[in-house]
């Protein structure tokens, strides 16, 4: 197909999909004449892909980079999730604060308790020592609570996910699997969130308390 | 206290407070000269929750006003969370298309299922039907079988808000727990959940598939 069709079928426009193309982001097409280029079902796909990760995943175009060229080396799932999260190498270390080590110490327990085997400088476990931390300075200190529940439910949907992977096809079909699962079980995830929220939070709902702790 | 050491305590620069206190973001202190101006506690409380919203939940400052208000007003922790989510009422309805009809059933027989009593057109359950309808363009309309699962999770993270909602001493506590949960509780969610995907994408992990469906 030529790039108007390309550009109907992924509902991209045009000069978005010449962009794609000049930083590389979207593999040429093979050229049918000297000015005019072929593509196929691939593209189409690439495309696709390439605008899910910017528009739902808002990755910046470096990452949206990694995370192909991670598919392209048919990476395993755990390392397309690596370019997909962007896990920043460089990292300033922050000044000694005794509310942030109160909040590393608290993501630690966590880990501990879940049998999580992750370093406590991983970047992921950072920003969430910096969400504990804004809870102590808000005040809330005591959703800490929560987090053992959280961690039960993402432990939860991390299960799905991975049964999801496990049922790809080859490497590189698996790896594809792990970024799908990662970009649009963020986004059903966040919506899922609020609508299950606001579906608890009716005022005519029963008073909660006489549930199991974590049900 | 005065603006030097509000800026100091709550790590907020100076100009960034001058910015809020023009906005209306942040309460205007009281003048103990004309030209000084004193802040208590309330206004350092007040000041560390718009930073949070605006620096964890990525609120526009619209939003933001919208969220104080309503905390203002004391509203019921539902009202809140619709100022925290920021619905928009006007929406023009997308062209017809049976992607979006099939993703929009999709979402419609979950409800259902769940028992969620939230209309078609609302807010999240469109941004969830996008999701739904890009997992089928990106020929992964197999993750949709995973949607159970991750309501499942929703739902055990908003019971355990709303047992922190309702420990609340007075409406405006009520409100205010509302919307830490949603804020903090979105951040530490995110970062949980990749956490737990790198644990379950381990390599050397026994292959998924021997548990429940949803354990």
């Amino acid at each position: 197909m030529r790039v108007g069709e390309l550009s109907r079928r992924a509902g991209v426009p045009i000069p978005t999909i010449k962009y794609y193309l000049r930083t590389g982001l979207l593999s040429p097409g093979s050229l049918s004449s000297p000015n005019q280029a072929a593509y196929d079902a691939t593209h189409l796909h690439e495309l696709r892909l390439v605008r899910a990760l910017i528009e739902l995943g808002k990755m910046p175009v470096a990452r949206v980079r990694a995370v192909l060229d991670a598919l392209a080396a048919d990476a395993t799932p755990h390392t397309v999730l690596r370019a997909f999260r962007g896990d920043d190498a460089g990292h300033e270390p922050a000044a000694r604060d005794p509310d942030r080590e109160w909040a590393q110490g608290v993501v630690s327990g966590l880990a501990a308790r879940r049998g999580w085997r992750i370093p406590p400088d991983h970047p992921e476990a950072r920003r969430l020592a910096s969400a504990v931390m804004a809870s102590k300075r808000l005040g809330h200190a005591e959703l800490v609570a929560a987090l053992d529940c959280y961690a039960e439910a993402s432990e939860q949907v991390a299960r799905a996910d991975s049964r999801y992977i496990a049922q790809g096809t080859d490497p590189h079909d698996r790896a594809e699997r792990a970024v799908m699962a990662a970009l649009l079980g963020d986004a059903m995830h966040a919506s899922l969130r609020r609508l299950a929220q606001e579906e608890a939070s009716r005022p005519t709902d029963a008073v909660p308390g006489t549930r199991a702790p974590c049900g």
